[in-house]
């Protein structure tokens, strides 16, 4: 290492040539690590130095531990057999825009600071826009993750309120502020109750709609709490709907919740960051029917369009009101072409933004419409195959539909069935909470859970581009095998 | 490409490996491109094809169009003579770490669903915390940015008025608030106000403290600021002193401050995104005195630390406060070990979370504390040397001292002189501004600028690992001929 300047390219060739061989092993091999990390916790940490070197180690050295102690610690996402949470696919297209995006190392703040950054930025997500089949009165801008879009688009709603001049004269020391209510769903994602937390809004500025069976907005309780709260003197000002929920992947019912909130005036947010790609199957458009009469609406592609963390594709037909929340140009931040261009600092809360439209480009040209649409149809196709196994099964049973590729089932073993009458849900629990550690435990397979109206819930959920059929099919295996065992 | 999986594991490493030559040759011959590209808005986009295609492309016909299209558009942040803003540096391990971390993919959220992530985030940010000689109470974790970071730490600060119930019940809709009042100087970031919008704090709820002549908050003033808006009722909650402020790097008096803060039950936040790397040094250590009373910190490895954009280290001794602002777990993201470990989601805005420690880590391994520290005092040298040649010119002037690495100056030619009595502000100005556009359309430096007291001031920032005296030198020449040729 040199005493000044970056390392020797020579060296940095040669360490990256050995870390794409070890990424092609590993892409080739997942196979070889347990799912679920089986590190204890404090293990990884107390293997690594404790202090930083005085003197520049050889790269080579830091790869060794990265083999030897981090990949061990690691809960692989891109294991095939990856089903938790919502299973991503990091693909190489969207890994070679990551290289790149950090050897450039631009901050696509202003136009300025790197006009391909943010014409690239306009553009992806412009053909993002048209192969969900929304209107071209949306506008588009990257944030990290779908927590800080649906921040921002309920910070846009309340700044809507113009009467109220919030961004001028705050929400505190006043009396003349009526209580702003915010309306999602039972089944929103915590990120929407997080955004209000952070905005002002409270907890009790939020109202959560209740859901019908198969865990929907009821759009008629919806409005009933919108009329409810005029009456009684508080301010509705925006409606979160989700399309695909994180529990069941269930779908608000947005046309009708739609035109709820034209009719009152409300601004209507969309949180479909997982199911949103979707639409780009021309069997799935209907996914975000309604959406076009949407304020805003967040898709995330590192959820299920195989870009790596992070990258989340916010729209809004109001970029005007979004500005207008955000927007505070300091001398040192203006440049002679601020009226011609956009300059994205002004669409959020970061000021400093990474390149992430270039990975989201790599990954929508090398795939192609047609090659994103046959992989998330494949992903269904598997979903609903699990689903046919669960249902056959007389020991199984699914607690929600499976309208995409997530599915919510539990095990009722045989022991547990009531003589006639309700199932025993808190035995059940209690079984399925242990199957499910029996089940990450092996290694071989992780699954998730959630709680649907009282009921633990397992939850596999697809959408990594290795996994296949074979490993669906193991996975069924391994629950089976690991029930059967947990009733000994 | 297939119908299903990901690109082939050959076409990847070939992709790769044309990346990583295309990247080599970039670090070495930087100097190839202009630094401020020179595209006409709208030139990039145009280039380009205006839809998706329908099968996927050859990943080299995109890079074909990487090199042709989106490289001509860029403005190279990795140029040494660039030169404005904070210059910054995302050195070959930090680059690595990026791809890296882009083929593990994983999601940071809990400690589960990736352990080594979360305890290499701790570790790192421990690595740092020592080696900015902060004491052991302050914990960390990695933010995006610097605007994201000081928002959560204003967010942190109201939760910490626990009277107020703000979590619970919101701001709006009840006339007990008293006006919260946040406080910072006059040349804080623009991010502190925003922060302060999007808390529902307001314009009005945020107090610019006058500086000194050396553009340091005045640490009387925010007493006696303090004082007023007590006894008009207001809620004084939060003062957010910078250690290197934007403009001219200028340091807030800290240790003054703090004791205000002490003495008034105030958290106190510092941003001290651009300078904090600077205590690294050991001469420079001061940098960050008092700052060991401060409540939470900022400093960005993005911006000082050789680390790939983004990369904001946050640190509170508070991290209760933190979380308790922050915190919400929904059944779905409970895990079995929750009581044992730490799940960075509950520390922030953002519930997907990038694996970014991993560079962080990497960069300090490979240059070592010694060989950062070395770097860094080269930078200041750097500007010392550029500050004495100002110094001496008769026709230029230095706006500000040179604590750091940033130089604010213009120019005072000849014929723009007085005869006696005061500087002409506004021709100088209108000069200075003209002579910036000259300078950066030259295309082999880019500078940018402030205003300082009303006047124009240009900026030259120092922070590249691979900006040497010599381009330093040729800078100023740039400079003194556009100055020169800009009267003729």
């Amino acid at each position: 290492m040199n005493e000044a300047g970056d390392i020797p390219v020579e060296e940095f060739k040669r360490a990256a040539t050995r870390a794409i061989d070890w990424i092609a092993h590993y892409f080739t091999h997942p196979e070889e690590y347990p799912v679920l990390a089986r590190v204890k916790p404090g293990e990884v940490k107390a293997a690594l130095a404790a202090d930083a070197p005085r003197t520049g180690e050889p790269i080579d050295a830091v790869l060794d531990d990265y083999e030897r102690i981090v990949v061990p610690g690691i809960t692989h996402w891109n294991h095939p057999c990856f089903f938790a949470y919502f299973s991503i696919t990091g693909s190489a297209p969207g890994i070679l825009g990551e290289l790149l995006s950090a050897a450039l190392n631009v901050n696509s703040m202003l136009w300025q600071t790197s006009p391909a950054a943010t014409e690239l930025e306009e553009l992806a997500l412009d053909w993002l826009r048209q192969l969900l089949g929304l209107p071209e009165g949306f506008e588009g801008v990257i944030m990290d993750t779908a927590s800080v879009s649906t921040l921002c688009a309920i910070a846009a709603a309340r700044h809507a309120l113009s009467d109220l001049e919030i961004r001028e004269r705050g929400m505190s020391g006043r009396d003349d502020l009526p209580l702003l209510r915010l309306y999602t769903s039972e089944q929103a994602h915590s990120s929407v109750e997080k955004a209000a937390l952070v905005l002002g809004i409270g907890k009790a500025g939020v109202r959560k709609i209740p859901t019908d069976a198969e865990f929907r907005m009821d759009a008629s309780k919806l409005e009933s709490a919108i009329a409810e709260d005029r009456a009684a003197g508080h301010r509705p000002f925006c409606v979160t709907a989700t399309v695909g929920t994180t529990s069941t992947t269930s779908i608000d019912p947005v046309p009708e919740i739609a035109e709820i909130c034209e009719r009152e005036g409300i601004w209507l947010h969309v949180d479909a960051a997982y199911a949103g790609s979707a639409a780009i199957i021309p069997e799935y458009r209907h996914v975000l029917d309604g959406c076009e009469a949407a304020t805003s609406i967040v898709v995330n592609p590192h959820k299920w369009l195989f870009t790596p963390i992070d990258c989340s594709a916010f729209y809004t037909t109001r970029p005007d009101v979004l500005t207008g929340a955000f927007s505070l140009v300091p001398e040192y931040l203006r440049t002679s072409v601020d009226g011609e261009i956009r300059n994205y600092m002004d669409w959020g809360v970061s000021l400093g933004r990474r390149f992430r439209a270039l990975k989201l480009w790599m990954v929508l040209r090398c795939f192609g419409v047609d090659g994103i649409a046959g992989r998330l149809k494949a992903h269904i196709r598997l979903a609903e195959q699990f689903a046919g196994w669960v249902d056959e099964h007389p020991e199984f049973e699914r607690l929600a539909p499976t309208p995409l590729s997530v599915v919510c089932f539990r095990a009722r073993p045989q022991h547990l069935e009531p003589e006639g009458g309700k199932p025993n849900d808190a035995a059940l629990n209690e079984f399925n909470e242990a199957l499910l550690r029996r089940i990450n435990a092996g290694g071989e397979v992780y699954l998730s859970h959630t709680s649907l109206d009282g009921r633990y819930a397992l939850r596999l959920a697809i959408g990594n581009v290795r996994t296949t059929e074979k490993h669906v099919a193991r996975a069924w295996e391994v629950i089976q095998q690991e029930s059967t065992a947990a009733q000994r």
